[in-house]
């Protein structure tokens, strides 16, 4: 089934608000097995609405307009469509009702406005607001399926949930599923992943394999239609066991597990704890990590030693280690790690120092990062050349020092 | 000048992501005086791309598409844009050079996908990318322009200030200027502030006034509309003085310049340093002051003592104060900006202690925080009720951190 999206506000067109209504639909489409080609926005005037309408006759099976269904002479969307199929719109009883007592209720006087939004598109299937005051319908012609709802995510999302779902599944083939599943990855990017996969992306099908770059990460989702849920999952497994094959060190996590939550997740189970010495990321590992609720069971904390200074008083780094080798080096890098694990009493010491620019520094490049992992056993320093900006180094040093405590772990 | 948003990206129509580029362009469009009648989104697939374009060129002057310039088979904007107005593509020389130089500095091979970056449609006026790899680019033909940007906010929204405002303005006819003035608030709400600005917002014409909450900050942006800039600035001034005048307490800067810029530029204008004890932010604070190039000169170090344990060992704070009025008290609060301070040798000193949840802690209700701020000459302690989930709760906090900070050196 084709489908397309249709948002209807001229309050989009303007930048006042984001369509999250099309983003949240399409993953309830994807999950259902309907492949969704366009979203269009387009504002509170009837000509272009009926035009955009039009397009998508030529090309969709599924029309799901949002937005348009208020009672002021702005919202078109009902009155469009039924011109444009030659319907009539009646009131709805159940709607009206609603309405009525809600003004009843509160005392107010209730406009012709407000009937008005108990209008419905004759011969459509109403989907109560529970929510709100304007119903949402369906209305089918020529094979062709138009799902109107209203714009504020708050009342549509729990109409999609409730009603919208369960008729569109209605008119989805027996026995077909939709199952995906996303492989996190770090540590490789985006193009280079593509060369290793490119066989596998190119002769795709089902499953259907998707990479996206995203704060230099990389995620895998892997989505496959079956006629049961466990048959899909085969599929995955399937393609997952070839891709992990080739990439498996990359890949740190799958679904919405972030890195900081694989981390802390790991610590828990293995029942140790990390503490952080952190220079150029200033705070960020510290910040990622407390980011996950309970992680406080593994983490007691961290210094931030910005100056050099600090890395002496607080860290204990002695003052001719920085004269010799400089801040930012593999020995200071070193030094702060075991330091750190032994002033907060943790198994792991993580730590970083680096060039986040925009200036050099000890004549060292912008970018220029070391990273130092220490346990009871030994201490390893990691350096980078990172690129881009001051925010980019920073992100990508604090991630490369997450995804070496994981690394460790995993090996360990 | 009648203009059009593509958005082409196959994550889009799954979901993944949200259109925030069509928002961002909308709002910068609307500043400029130019009318967008649509949006759309498109997956990675020529054929649908091309009916995209062809039907924008039906209706529209000016046709910005975004997303589809990165290096895979997938990315296919350029190819399919030049191939629909007949023109070929070509390296261009400065986007090669970096993409070559990028690869060189980190060590990694270059593959042919990479110098695809660098193509540009012939004839084309390039825009720099200085956050990435692929340039953008504007064409024209036919009386319509194309302006092709990357997908990635992060790449997209630096280029489009320093690019293609100035294209697009040049676009335009003489005489017209549109000047903007954002003004920033903390510590108020967007309902409260509407309150007393609800006569302005009311008969707001030119300059137009525009209030946006976000990241529990609120911005209102003032645009005029004149045939100078200086006349433009005037009559921004005017309605300014007046917001001032009712508000001004909670206007911390202006345009772009951040609570932490402001915070970091005021430090050292006074030739002052800061230093900072978190306990529930978890290192936020020193995260967003160091996220502020420059910042080495005014910010020594931070600790993050996560646990009881190391808010004594490395924060000095008496196990029998915690025992008595708990880790999230007045007194903790206190004693923690207080230590760091001496411990960093530094003019202020400010500490985070709360519950950022999801559980109670101490018997203390989630939202339950205190802010200590110390100088030499005394030490406060702002108690605070903060609403929301984990993250509203820390970032609140670090928020507020910095308000008083900023606070009391203006009153200082």
């Amino acid at each position: 089934m084709k489908a397309e999206i249709i948002a209807v506000g001229t309050e989009l067109l303007l930048g006042q608000i984001v369509n999250s209504n099309a983003q949240y639909l399409s993953t309830q489409l994807a999950e259902l097995g309907i492949h969704v080609y366009f979203h269009t926005v387009v504002g509170d005037n009837a000509g272009r609405l009926r035009e955009t309408i039009q397009t998508s006759q030529n090309r969709s099976d599924l029309v799901i307009l949002t937005g348009g269904l208020g009672p002021t002479r702005d919202d078109i969307t009902k009155e469009t469509v039924a011109d444009i199929l030659g319907k009539k719109q009646v009131i709805d009883q159940q709607a009206l009702e609603k309405i009525e007592s809600y003004f009843r209720h509160r005392q107010l006087p209730m406009s012709s406005n407000n009937r008005k939004q108990a209008e419905v598109i004759e011969g459509s299937r109403v989907f109560p607001n529970d929510y709100g005051m304007a119903p949402g319908m369906a209305v089918e012609e020529e094979n062709r399926h138009y799902v109107l709802l209203p714009g504020p995510p708050s009342e549509l999302k729990p109409m999609f949930e409730q009603y919208v779902r369960p008729y569109l599944q209605s008119l989805m083939p027996d026995s077909y599923t939709v199952f995906s599943r996303t492989l996190r990855f770090f540590g490789i990017g985006e193009s280079r992943l593509d060369e290793k996969l490119s066989d596998l992306i190119q002769n795709q099908s089902n499953p259907t394999i998707a990479p996206l770059a995203k704060e230099y990460e990389v995620t895998i989702r892997l989505t496959a239609r079956a006629a049961s849920r466990d048959e899909a999952n085969r599929m995955i497994s399937g393609i997952e066991q070839e891709i992990r094959n080739r990439t498996g060190r990359f890949i740190y996590g799958q679904d919405d597990e972030s890195l900081q939550q694989v981390v802390v997740r790991m610590l828990k189970e293995r029942g140790k704890s990390v503490a952080v010495a952190e220079s150029c990321t200033g705070g960020m590992i510290a910040e990622m990590i407390t980011s996950v609720a309970g992680s406080s069971q593994v983490f007691p904390g961290s210094i931030v030693s910005y100056s050099n200074g600090i890395k002496q008083t607080a860290l204990h780094i002695p003052e001719q280690v920085i004269r010799k080798y400089g801040a930012v080096s593999e020995q200071t890098a070193r030094l702060m790690s075991e330091n750190i694990r032994g002033i907060m009493d943790t198994e792991y010491g993580v730590s970083v120092t680096g060039v986040a620019g925009p200036d050099r520094q000890e004549e060292k490049e912008v970018g220029t990062v070391y990273i130092g992992l220490s346990n009871s056993e030994n201490t390893r320093v990691f350096p980078l050349k990172l690129a881009g900006h001051r925010h980019a180094i920073r992100l990508q040093a604090a991630k490369y020092a997450l995804y070496y405590l994981w690394q460790s772990m995993k090996e360990g």
